[in-house]
């Protein structure tokens, strides 16, 4: 290890998780997988376990002590963050395996990867394989968006094997037990709700605030509905002719959360799907109904976060930002991007990047990934790699510009060891450290030029850095030189 | 062509050079290549042929009512805005295959791709590659920064090849021309800029604002100096204990610059080249400088603009675009990136996009492309390609939040093609259209898929615009449905 990067080790492990994310029996070198038994042991058959209950009645969890080591905080700061609402630690009590992270604008800004398959293609194996992969490269939280096969036996290895909080859309599972939309039930979606909350998941998407008067707000959309859940919806209520069973039910989900610790993420099932539909009525009278919504849940001390858009043009990702800080109570924002352009299909992981990182700048807390598959197909491993550290660079320049607790120092000790040519210790700081060594190798492979004083971009001869250094050891011998043309 | 390709045909081709890039002598398909030989043949021996030199006059030359129909603005405004220093148009008087483009606020935002070899690697035939994939993406003028091989030679080639203004540092050829930095003398330096502008180079980096004075700013930096120019004349001054020769004898390079027409690109050579050192005294006290000095030109009539940082965490980055228009009375500003955080290399082309996204949101008009080789390595043809997408989505992105005339027409239609599942129609307007169809390709490869209403994404059953698009005919026909259910 590199004197560099030996200094500054806590820089990058605070950024992740504390194990890597192997499955669990396999040997990960470090040591056995966290596991929180202990600590939900007396939390069995409680009839409120969630931490916002614990936080309001004064009480420091272990998973608030333990985010607050990570994230360099007080714990009676996440405690009163947690109660407030504003910050959210999604931990339900039958995921012992996890290791808690702290969502909220105290926190670091954190990113989510989605993974799961469709009923078009992908399998078990591969899922996990994305799993462990987003774990690697920095995700702090995957979301199981299966739609088809064996969803709970995805769910339940995807959990098991997962040190970061799992979250759902229960709805889909609800419509692969349905042959048609208009067949579903508030007893199915209940019923899968439970079952899903035994099984442990962390947080849910509930689109509860897509009310049956909002969808003619849509009619002139130029992508009308983009979400799945609320196209969903939308399709029921139009049969039945009746309100969101969703909005309608509310409270009895509050109840099941409640049981286990499941945080909502109260979904935006009117975003826009273009930025042609951004910031329009069906979007901004779903988040009134979203703050509404929170008060709610807030009521039964049950954990909130809301979903946000989508495709934003760069002018407007802020004020979505601001706006839903103000109508949602400050509960912690969960942006999907957004999307600045629509013209870049493949490369969407960078549209969306520039959005994401101005959303954190301005406050949001949980960055949604987007891979450079987005609108064309399932994404696969590779396209999992890019979309994670396309976001894990939002979410970390967000955390500069915010100026928050540690991270500029990672910045200045990558650069610091660039200055010295210390290019082992450069790739060790680097997000993606293999891959930045093999960039390196491509023109200068041998192991004697990563001492180099310089690198195939420029050349010995014009390294720009290699001059400073000489200038400034020169500078030290006679050193009334350069301080005597200053000033 | 499909009929959502065939509404807004305009929208790519007036993104676009008028031909694609291909070399001389091969037929592009879009007939013989432009020629500027009779625009100019009156200039020949004139003793100032500056656009802005006409435009003070009142002139409107063949270039301005050329760019005006490619930004879709008025000729009069275009000569207006070259007059006050505030737009320029490159085009060197030797350069006839060129076809003008508009660098300034009131012009659509562009981007600049670096080629050229360094004396470590690369070869001409592989620069004249990367030259015309960069404009096959959608590259706006390109920099040869070749600094080993026949440089000449090279530099010709490209010019002779090139429909994008060529700017080059000319210092990098007078480099090697010396044995050692100490060896660089006005006259050598003077005699390369005037052959350059000979052979046709649109505009020259001269990075005449690193003062003796400044260079003892840096001392205490991170990074030092990372400009290669700026690194050379820092040590150029420090051993013949001299002010910057480019400074002393400014006005030399301007009498050579206005008999060419010849623009300025103002070099940042005290340009941070770390997060930590970004905007400090150094960079502004130059910047200063480079105000006095594009007063110093204007007063020549030749053009100029302004080259900015590099390494600047997100929340900065606006104000250094507006202290540049403020310091240097509103020439256009030309910015690297600027990269948002230090921690990526393998991924710059996505920190810097996040930076050059706000930066041209801000009113930069030139945003230099990062590859992913960035501090790596010299860029191959497919970092060229990934960097030049990476910016042409920031610029654009930039032009919709500005919202320039007719920006947003693209997304628009794209997103109309994507609502319609007219999926070769949503390839052909991608900003990669191979790319997207390749992605694709990969879930669903057969012709019949690209007018199926899903994508392995999401699979058919849960396809929200499929599911949208029913409601809405659903809608059609019992037309009191939805919209008694409103208001």
């Amino acid at each position: 290890m590199s004197a560099n990067l030996r200094e500054c080790s806590h820089l990058k492990l605070h950024e992740l998780p504390a194990t890597d994310g192997s499955p669990a029996g396999h040997d990960n070198g470090h040591g056995d997988p966290h596991s929180r038994e202990e600590w939900v042991r007396d939390r069995i058959g409680g009839q409120n376990v969630t931490q916002m209950h614990y936080a309001r009645r004064g009480i420091v969890s272990p998973e608030m002590t333990y985010v607050a080591q990570r994230e360099q905080l007080d714990p009676e700061l996440i405690r009163s963050e947690v109660a407030c609402g504003r910050m959210i630690i999604p931990a339900n009590m039958h995921h012992t395996r996890l290791e808690p992270i702290a969502i909220g604008i105290e926190a670091r800004c954190k990113i989510n990867a989605n993974i799961g398959n469709s009923s078009v293609t992908s399998d078990i194996g591969s899922e996990l394989q994305k799993l462990q992969l987003a774990i690697r490269y920095g995700a702090h939280t995957a979301m199981d968006l299966s739609t088809g096969g064996n969803i709970p036996e995805i769910r339940q290895a995807i959990i098991d094997n997962s040190p970061v909080p799992i979250g759902t859309v229960p709805i889909y599972e609800a419509m692969a037990k349905v042959e048609c939309i208009e067949e579903l039930s508030i007893d199915l979606l209940l019923e899968t709700i439970a079952a899903q909350a035994e099984q442990g998941v962390d947080y849910m998407t509930i689109h509860a605030g897509v009310l049956r008067e909002y969808v003619p707000l849509t009619a002139n959309r130029v992508t009308g509905i983009v979400s799945r859940g609320g196209a969903i919806l939308a399709q029921w209520m139009k049969h039945h002719k009746k309100q969101n069973m969703l909005y309608d039910h509310f409270d009895e989900i509050c109840e099941i959360f409640k049981k286990h610790d499941v945080c909502f993420s109260l979904g935006d099932g009117l975003r826009p799907g273009s930025l042609a539909d951004a910031n329009d009525d069906a979007q901004f009278r779903e988040l009134d109904t979203l703050g509404e919504l929170t008060l709610r849940a807030w009521e039964h001390d049950v954990q909130v976060m809301i979903e946000g858009p989508g495709h934003v043009p760069m002018h407007l990702v802020a004020m979505n930002v601001e706006r839903e800080m103000e109508v949602c109570h400050e509960a912690p924002f969960y942006v999907l991007g957004p999307l600045v352009t629509d013209v870049a299909p493949g490369y969407d992981h960078i549209t969306s990047a520039i959005g994401a990182a101005i959303a954190g700048q301005a406050g949001a807390s949980l960055l949604c990934y987007v891979t450079p598959k987005e609108h064309l197909g399932l994404p696969d491993a590779d396209d999992v790699r890019q979309g994670v550290i396309a976001y894990r660079i939002a979410a970390h320049a967000a955390d500069v510009a915010r100026g928050r607790q540690g991270a500029r120092d990672w910045d200045d000790a990558l650069s610091r060891a660039r200055f010295q040519f210390d290019w082992n210790g450069q790739f060790e700081l680097a997000m993606d450290p293999e891959g930045a060594r093999a960039m390196h190798d491509e023109t200068l492979p041998d192991e004697t030029h990563k001492g180099a004083r310089y690198c195939s971009m420029c050349g010995p001869k014009f390294c720009s850095m290699r001059l400073t250094t000489d200038l400034r050891a020169a500078a030290a011998e006679p050193a009334e030189e350069l301080a005597a043309s200053s000033g």
